[in-house]
This record gives structure tokens, sequence and C-alpha cells, in this order.
């Protein structure tokens, strides 16, 4: 392709050398939707963002990458030092992070890698009435994807279900076609800038547009770490997530904190796929774990009780997936997603096949309507291949 | 200094391209113990393994590195693959390596990296009847030194009791000193080429000059797994380390095998000082277990178990560590030895600054026979300065 580098640095004010070394190293990567061609960032280089898109069309839009949200370790002081005045805390979801934006009249997703992700435009679209981005098109909707039924982060949420048939002639059968899938807003930011909006200014506009977003638990002085730490303890009860504190005004960056329950869950995603899955991500949940028992002033029998669930979030996952190889079974993440046709199917393969994510399809089941539910097994090779390695006696 | 490249290369049969590299990449570093000046290989190059020592004395004597033992993640069917016909059993002894050599009529004991420490030396001395290295120059005695007075590995072995002073009368006291410290050979071999003995050569001659070595558990032929794994129990129950597996005659190399009680301590001593001990080191430990829970084909009250432990290990020595720099200790690894002269203990003392090791001496004890019980605290810096630092308030 043809790529005028000038332009390109003119546009994101960056340096033309930092740009053409950055295409060397496949920092800056070219990508197309639909005829829409784009650059997009891999990785952060000096005031870009790593998400960052940069489309190739005559205004060369531009969408920010959604910035790195850092983690608090310690509630107190963290909290007290870092926040004005008051705290606004918002649950965390867990799903994958999302942009919605409208370029040249069309609505795209746009994922946290900064990949316009063909799945997540069409559910999003369904989602949301995106008259807003045509009153207001340079803005971003930036939101977490939640649910059991999609292709990255499968979760199951109970509020997010949706029925999709009522019932299917087809299979002679009434059953009903629900599809756990949801989407919430959780920042409004300008697209160019990645300046947010206020809380209250967020809230007024998403309800006049009637978008679903993340409601806010409360907003608390700073210094009311008690009343924040029962909100952990009640999330941790309920198996959520965890928090994002922001300031009301959004005038400087919110911060993450997250319950024993996800550091736990993460801990048996990774390792199920313990040959897969980086192993600073597995040090730094167990980290966590160590100062919030500190922070919650535990007494031996909660942390006795929190070690132990560490210890089988650990091992449990690990036996079954050795067992599993030890069958000759192939271990693989499985997702369950629905598409409208067949076309939107081999559309979102394709897209697959483009990242390079190995995977198996292992269901494909046609409704009568031409809707497909489709069972997608991501197959993670290096735990496949050394569980089988070791169980055949090769040393390590 | 003037290091003859020419010689060395001849010497040691490698490249003189090679060795200016590795002297460039600080692979081989010059060192000097008693005005005898040595080269040493701190990573394996060519066929020259890690730990390496060639002496610029006149016959530019080599002591080869105590090669890498790999480890058995499954006892099935790996030894099976493995071995020729019988496996000698020996227990793996948890402290550090070390090999005794005797050149230019000096005793000497080098560490598994290649150095020669003054305090082993000294100990070995004590320990051993060196005769045989006047008979056999051209052997090593590869070994464990073990025991809680050491000051690399300090791990309590009731069998290592030496009484050192009966009585002090220095302290008005009938205090019995004792110190618990031993050396166990496990291998005999040509320091030149790494061939060692056999197993009844090695008990033969070891047992002539009356030399404490590992006594086999037993020999097994190698499909008897059974055996094998009852032996592991007993060593887990009885809180050792592990097992290595030999072929009699020394043909191939031996492998390792470890238990789940060293497993869980090796966490809890890296969790202790969790920012420091490299996080391959956990995972590695967390690895073995899955396999070892597997292979015993554990019931579900076992692997409840096991997995308490697991998380016992790693949440509480963290959690401590974190109270510990709340109250504004300094998380040191403390070790206790005893050394018969103000010489000896400064001798050692710029040992440890020659290696950079952080240190504090927190006790220094006087007896009046002249010999010292001292109490050094290794300092773990980046633990203490990240805990630190998250409690101060600051974000990951």
């Amino acid at each position: 392709m043809d790529i005028d580098i000038l332009k390109v640095s003119e546009r994101l004010k960056l340096d033309e050398v930092d740009i053409k070394k950055a295409f060397e190293r496949k920092i800056i990567s070219f990508d197309m939707y639909h005829n829409k061609k784009y650059l997009l960032f891999k990785k952060k280089l000096r005031h870009i963002e790593r998400g960052t898109v940069l489309f190739l069309n005559n205004n060369m839009d531009i969408v920010m990458g959604y910035p790195k949200i850092r983690r608090a370790m310690m509630l107190y002081p963290t909290l007290k030092n870092y926040f004005i005045n008051k705290i606004v805390v918002e649950e965390k979801l867990d799903g994958y992070n999302v942009r919605i934006t409208k370029i040249d009249n069309k609505v795209m997703a746009i994922t946290r890698g900064g990949r316009i992700c063909p799945f997540t435009t069409k559910k999003a679209l369904k989602f949301l009435n995106v008259n807003i981005l045509d009153d207001y098109p340079n803005l971003m909707l930036c939101g977490e994807m939640i649910g059991l039924n999609n292709p990255y982060v499968p979760h199951y949420y109970p509020e997010v279900n949706n029925i999709l048939i009522k019932s299917d002639k087809n299979n002679n059968k009434k059953t009903k076609i629900i599809e756990n899938l949801g989407f919430y807003i959780f920042d409004v930011r300008y697209r160019e800038t990645n300046k947010p909006l206020s809380i209250s200014e967020k809230e007024e506009l998403l309800q006049k547009y009637e978008l679903p977003y993340v409601k806010p638990i409360g907003i608390f002085n700073k210094e009311d770490i008690e009343h924040i730490k029962k909100i952990i303890l009640t999330l941790n009860d309920k198996k959520r997530e965890g928090v994002v504190l922001k300031d009301p005004d959004m005038i400087i960056n919110p911060i993450k904190y997250t319950t024993h329950y996800t550091q736990c869950n993460d801990l048996s995603v990774a390792f199920r796929y313990m040959y897969d899955l980086g192993i600073d991500f597995m040090f730094s949940r167990l980290v966590r774990e160590g100062y919030q028992s500190f922070e919650f002033n535990e007494d031996e029998k909660e942390m006795e009780k929190r070690a132990k669930n560490i210890g089988k979030s650990i091992l449990y996952p690990m036996v079954n997936s050795i067992k599993n190889i030890s069958k000759g079974e192939l271990i693989t993440e499985d997702f369950e997603i629905y598409l409208d046709s067949e076309e939107d199917l081999n559309e979102f393969l394709d897209y697959l096949k483009k990242l390079h994510i190995a995977f198996v399809v292992k269901e494909n089941q046609k409704f009568e309507n031409g809707m497909h539910k489709v069972k997608i097994g991501r197959i993670y090779n290096s735990t496949n291949d050394k569980i089988k390695s070791h169980l055949d006696g090769n040393l390590w």
C-alpha cells in the first residue's frame, strides 16, 4: 500500500523517522475493514496510545487508543494521595474493552488492540442507539462487551440475557434461544484527544439517548476507604470483578481495584492454559492477593480460606488439563456465539485467521431464520504440546 | 591481568574468538583465592559447563562445572524410557553443590557457580579426610553442604549436629554450642573430564577413605515406579527434598524428582522475597505440583490438601513480608554461621562483597576460643523497595 508518511506525521504529531521505524518494528500495522483502510498502533508510541486507529480517508480520522488504567495495590493510602476530593465508584465489568465510533457514515467497534471487529460491530449496532454519533461525530463510546456469548472473554452476567428466538420450529422444540451478551458504556471521550466527559455530562448525555451505561455505585470522600472496602467485599460475594475509581470531573485518570474472586478466576484460566498464558499474568494476581489480605486485616481463618482458594485455582485447572491431554483430548478455550447469517460467520472466522488465532469450529447449528450458533475452540498450542511431551516422558 | 588466550584456547579446546567474546560478555570472569588466579565460567560455553574453573598455574588445571541435572516431570514413563535397566535411588539433599579439589597442594571448595568459597573450603577441611586427593589428584569430590549454619541454603538437618564448644566459661553458662552443618559426597568425578565413577567404585573408594557420602536408598528395576513413588511419599512425610536417580554405571546423566514438601518450601521462600526471586522459579514449582498430583492419582481430599498447602506457601510469607515492611522493618534472609577467627569472618565478608551481595551483620558473638558466631542478613532490595512503594500508595 501507499502510505503518505509525511501526512501521517503531521496528523499524529509524530516524527517521520519514528513512524518509519515503527513500521519496520511492526508497531504500526495496516488493516482494512469493508474497504476502509486504517493504520493501527500495536504498542504505545510517544503520546499515541496502544490501540489507536488512523483511518486513511480524506480527513485522516483518528480514534485514540483507550488509555491504560493503573491499579491501586493498596486502597489506603493510594486513594487519599491520588484523588482530589470525591471518588466516583463504578463497577468494573469483566468483558472486553470496545470503542464505538462513526467514521464516513459507518459505525464501527474497535477492540482495545485497535482492530475493527466484525462480530462486535454488528452486536453494537443491535444494542445501541447510535444516533448520538450523528449528533456528536467527534465522540467515541468506550464500554465493555460482556456476557457468555462473546469470542474473547466469555463470562456469564445474569443481567444481559437476550431472547433471540422464542421457539424454533425447525427443531420441533419450543426451546427459547437466549444470548448472554450486553454492552455497557463507561466513558464518553473525544476520539481524537481522548478527553473524557465528566461523570455528570456523560450520564446526562447517555440518558438522553437511552444508552446503557455503567451506573455509579456511589460517590465518596477520598478518605472514606471503609465504605469502598465494603463495596469490594459485596462485589466479591456476588462474584463480580471489581471497581473503577474516577474523579467526578475526570480531571485525572481512573484507577482500578479487583476482588479476590477475580484474582482466583484469572488464576484458574491461566493455569488451565498454563504454558500459554504469561507467567507475569499469574504472578501479578498472586501479588494482589497478598496486599488485599494484608489491607483487609484478615484473621487466621480468613487467610486460610483465601489461601485454599488460591491453591485450588492453581492446582485444579492444571491437573484437569493434564488429565484431558492424557486422555488424548485437545485443550481448547471454547466459546459459543450467535451470528445472523453464514456470511457473518465466515467474515468472523476470516477475522480470527487474520489475527493468527488457532481455532477449531466444534459445532455449527443453523436456525430457520438463517441465524447460526457456533461453538469455536481456541487452541493453545504450547499447553497442548508441552503437557503431551512431559506425559510422554520428556525431561524438563 | 595478562591472560594468554591461545593457551586457554588450547587447554579448553575452545575457539579463541569464542573466548574473547565470552570475556567481553562477562561469561568468563577472573578471580583469585589466596594468590591462586583462576578463570571461571558463569554460563555454559560450548562443551564447557557453567561453573568450570581454569587455574592460571603452570599446569593450567581444570575443574569442570558440575553438570546440570535434568528433571522428570512424570516418573512414568520417563524412567522406563530414560534408564537402561536398573536405577540407583539416592536422596537429594537440600543444601548447596560443592566440588572439592586439591590444586598445587591446596584443597579448595568450589561452588556451583565456580567460586572458591572461603567458608566452604575451611569447613570441608574439617569434615573430610582429604588424603584421597593426594592419592587421586585428578578426582573431585562432588557433594552437598547441608544444614542450618551455612550462608547459602540454611535448612535444618537433624543428622549434622556438630558440638563446637561443650561449655563456654566466658558467658558463665554451660550451654553447648552446636553447629548444624555437614557435607555428603554424591559423585566422584575426574575433574578435567567430568567422567564419574560408577556407584560401586564410588562407594568402595569413599568407604576406604571413610568419607561421608549419600547412601543409596535402593536399587530398582526401571519399571518399578511404584516402589520409587513410595520412597517419594516417605521422603515427603519426613520433609526431605527428593531423589536423584542414577544409572549404576553412571553411563547416562542422573535425573531428579522432588517432593511436594520441597515445592511448597521453595514457594514460601520465593514469596517471602517476592520481587527478588524470579517468577520462573515460582512457576516451575507450581507446574511440578500439577504433574505430581496427576501422577499420584490423588482423590478430592488429597488434592484439596495439596491445594491448601500451595496456597498457604504463597499467601502467608507474602503477607508476612508486607506486614514486616509496614512496621518499618527490613526484610532480610538471615543465616547464622560459625567461623574460627575474626580473620576468617573478615575474609568471608569480603567474599560476599566481591559477589555484590547486599547484607547486614546483625549479630557477632565472640567465644573465648576465638570462634565467632555471626548472624548475617542478606538484603533483598527489590522486595523491600517495591512493597514499601505500594504501602506508600504508589500505583502498579
